[in-house]
């Protein structure tokens, strides 16, 4: 008995990012495999990284290359082919339904969701950044006291079309803080202080957790009316974060007030806080989770990282995602490694007895789609492009 | 060379809860088998879990059915034995030197200790919760003033026939408290706070920290003159803590000063604070720990977590338990769970010749019998009824 | 295929401490064995722990043994050679190109790193301890006015031959401390408030965050000039810390800085936060991080120590280093250990085809060597003796 029919499973990627579609030479496609701000050190390579081994065990044959192709030959064929007819064999290959994509993360070095939606070989759904929403009103010119108004009507337009919202609480203020919402004069006076800065520094970046605290609510808000989940970005990422404050479960307020609102929550990538996740999800009844980023990033380790997240949680709350971003090729290996380490676990449980096909069965259909369709209620089964 | 015959060995479950005896329908059964306080989504079932595949796999034949039978199959022959004898069929089962029950925990909904003692086939020793018994001095009308005096004198009462006490501090107000004794005065004035609160919200439950604290040196004072263990509930449980505040090791100034006592500390569950609570065993003379909830709710993983608990900590410091509460079934998983675990974990060792047979039996010996023998001077090697 | 040839390979040991050389008996051996302040419970030896059956596993057959002598055999062998030949043994059978040694800890209870010198095999070179520096100039006499500049000048001196500082700030203040640079007002005020505490209670141990920062910044400063990196003491160790405190990505801030200047930060041990460090060294161009202590002390299960430590972070960051102290024993285990749990890891890479024998000999060559020679630039390749 074994479980390799996975490898056939279109799956639901619950959350991507937007593909660079610009001609990379080595130094730049180096820069955009790893989470880091700073080059590797000198004299060492992003190739020397477990998911430098996983591009060149996998990617290679879709360029028509041998497996372990070296960088400097796979790099070369890929700029023979291009990076439209690169992306667009990655895609094809990862082998999905459809695919979720934040749209707002980060402009200037992606394509935007239409591009996406024209190269990729199955639908793409929307999934609304609040605070980058917030960062576009003020390039606009908002005034502090237009602000809590605009947001609230903007993040009510976006939600028409959208599949989610998203925030990235974490980055920006960490989980260590208040979680109530805040009322219309602190928000005009946030704003105010906000707007002061930008005017300051030239630089508009939301981090005000007054501002944060706000866009969650009206999104958490828009999400109870329109039946929608909210992501929240969980653990690494970028450098530009303290870790020990992204633990989810300094967040537990939140999640428990949107649990009384029957609000779907999506704990996003969770490394290393991955015990922490699977328990929330465990004990929560709208918290979801996924592996995402961490799936290609620890490479030969996903089965590791998989074993971990099947260690508590109930199989109804795990979900695949990608966190793709930039390269063509992570679309692809996220959704390689993810079913190499689904199927792995489920294959050592089953030859220890402790699992049968037809459950490992049920299993499958939850992680890679059913879940996602049961927490998207703008996914309907068996209907693969939205309904607006 | 093999550990099979630890399946065989009487061990003794140093934690564990009251059995619900009322007749369970699906949904009840399905209740009681989760950690969170609401059932799973709509059209999931807390049988899509791994402790639920543990079930399944494990309990059937106890009930004389394959292994793998269908829930429903499974819950209809459950009623059909009836609450009592199939409770009567997993302690047997279970195959136990002796059980220690908390007996404050939760008094509505599992039958009295003494209850747990005619239908345990092997004697059970009491664990007096601390918390517990200050809500029912506080049911029964203590006052502001004499609340010091009468808790002292109820908990020294309960000392002289109990094997140990324990404390939920961390589900009451978390390991990041001030871990000092408060003043006699300090105590009246929370108290009458208490009291205060109690009469709005019509609510008994201890969540004050100072009180919390009170009752946590009153016990240990008893267990200094008495040698008896203090349990000291950590990580998972409920949804209603804060898990990063759990992390045991933010309570270590409290653990040292009962090191000086010699008062044994013994960290309950520890997931996902494994680690944490290895190395607190490691490094304190007093502290043990258990891998006790998490045994049976990790399922087909429960081999992955022992092998966590086993990364460092002395074998004279791990212990086992179930913490098993409610369903008959879990007294009987933990159990087997546990063995199996342990047993794959020395096999391996063994294997790639790290570890021999007579070590291997050394360290089973420690972990199901002889380190809980230490602990528990109450429980005399041999003599299996207490002493009181 | 396979990566046997690990254990040929004469690693940098870029992080240990000094032997003790008196004669031990079983009681003394066994109190240097662990990380606990007090012995095992009695009844209890150090030798039923992982380190333990390690010990015993690995070391015998130096002594001329048999693998798994008793602990009884073994240290009367151990005795009948003496310390000198026992420590001259073990660290020829580490098989190492040079180590680093931590010339401050514990004076009292080691040989001076000239006596390290004197008996080591090869190359001994010298890491300062920056919290040492600042006690003994206190044992000295320095005056609170002097402070400032005596220490700047001491540590400038040491500078001169030494090939890395290291802080133990975690131990001291824990990682949850302000990191900024104090004024040289601050400075003068604290070291006041330091002398007259030491008056108070006779004790001169250096816990003071202002002044522990301000070492820090004066040795990160020496290292921007001189092109040394700082070692930075993460996780477990002895009892007197506050392990939650203790997670490097509380000090991110500062290695933020460091990355700025270009100054190596190195993370000792780690555990329990290998997945923290290793996504600090991931993001971060100038964190490296390593496995010491650990590596031993987990015995059987270092192999899921390493993998754990393998799953994120590039190759080019992780260095191999014991930590060892006391017995000369971990010298040599921690190398036989870490070789022994890579290895492991490597082949069941290659064994599932996600590794290349070439690969796997170019992350061996890394963590082994190259890492640390490009980390140390004192250590030239080829030259093993220090050019001071």
């Amino acid at each position: 008995m074994s479980t390799d029919w996975i490898r056939d499973v279109a799956m639901i990627d619950h959350h991507a990012h937007g593909l660079n579609l610009s001609d990379l030479d080595r130094e730049r496609f180096e820069d955009l495999m790893t989470d880091g701000h700073n080059p590797p050190p000198k004299g060492c390579s992003a190739f020397q990284s477990p998911l430098g081994l996983a591009i060149r065990r996998y990617c290679p044959p879709v360029l028509d290359l041998e497996p372990w192709a070296d960088a400097k030959v796979y790099l070369e064929r890929r700029a023979e082919l291009g990076a439209e007819e690169t992306s667009r064999r990655f895609l094809e290959k990862a082998n999905l339904r459809c695919v979720l994509v934040d749209s707002g993360h980060p402009p200037s070095m992606v394509v935007s969701i239409n591009e996406m939606r024209r190269i990729s070989p199955v639908p793409v759904h929307e999934v609304v950044r609040i605070e980058h929403v917030a960062e576009e009103l003020v390039q606009k010119g908002v005034s502090a006291g237009e602000y809590a108004d605009t947001l609230a009507s903007e993040l009510g337009e976006r939600a028409k079309a959208c599949i989610a919202f998203k925030s990235i609480v974490a980055y920006r203020c960490t989980f260590m803080i208040d979680t109530s919402a805040p009322t219309r004069k602190e928000v005009e006076c946030a704003a105010g202080e906000w707007l002061r800065e930008i005017e300051k520094s030239g630089k508009i970046r939301l981090t005000h957790p007054v501002l944060v605290r706000y866009g969650l609510w009206v999104a958490a808000e828009l999400c109870r009316q329109e039946g929608l989940p909210l992501h929240i970005h969980v653990g690494l990422g970028d450098a530009d974060i303290h870790m020990a404050a992204c633990d989810p479960t300094h967040f537990t307020n939140f999640f428990r007030c949107l649990e009384t609102w029957d609000v779907p929550i999506v704990l996003l990538h969770n490394y290393p806080f991955l015990r922490e996740a699977g328990w929330l999800a465990g004990v929560f009844q709208n918290i979801y989770f996924d592996l995402s980023v961490v799936t290609h990033f620890s490479g030969a380790s996903t089965e590791r990282v998989m074993a971990t997240a099947l260690e508590y949680a109930p199989f109804y709350k795990l979900m695949y995602a990608s966190d793709a971003i930039f390269l063509a090729e992570v679309y692809y290996l996220a959704s390689v490694m993810f079913r190499r380490a689904l199927n792995a676990n489920l294959d050592d449980w089953i030859s220890r007895d402790l699992l049968t096909l037809p459950d490992a069965q049920d299993i499958v259909g939850l992680v890679t789609e059913k879940n996602a369709e049961r927490v998207y209620s703008r996914l309907q089964p068996n209907v693969q492009r939205m309904p607006i």
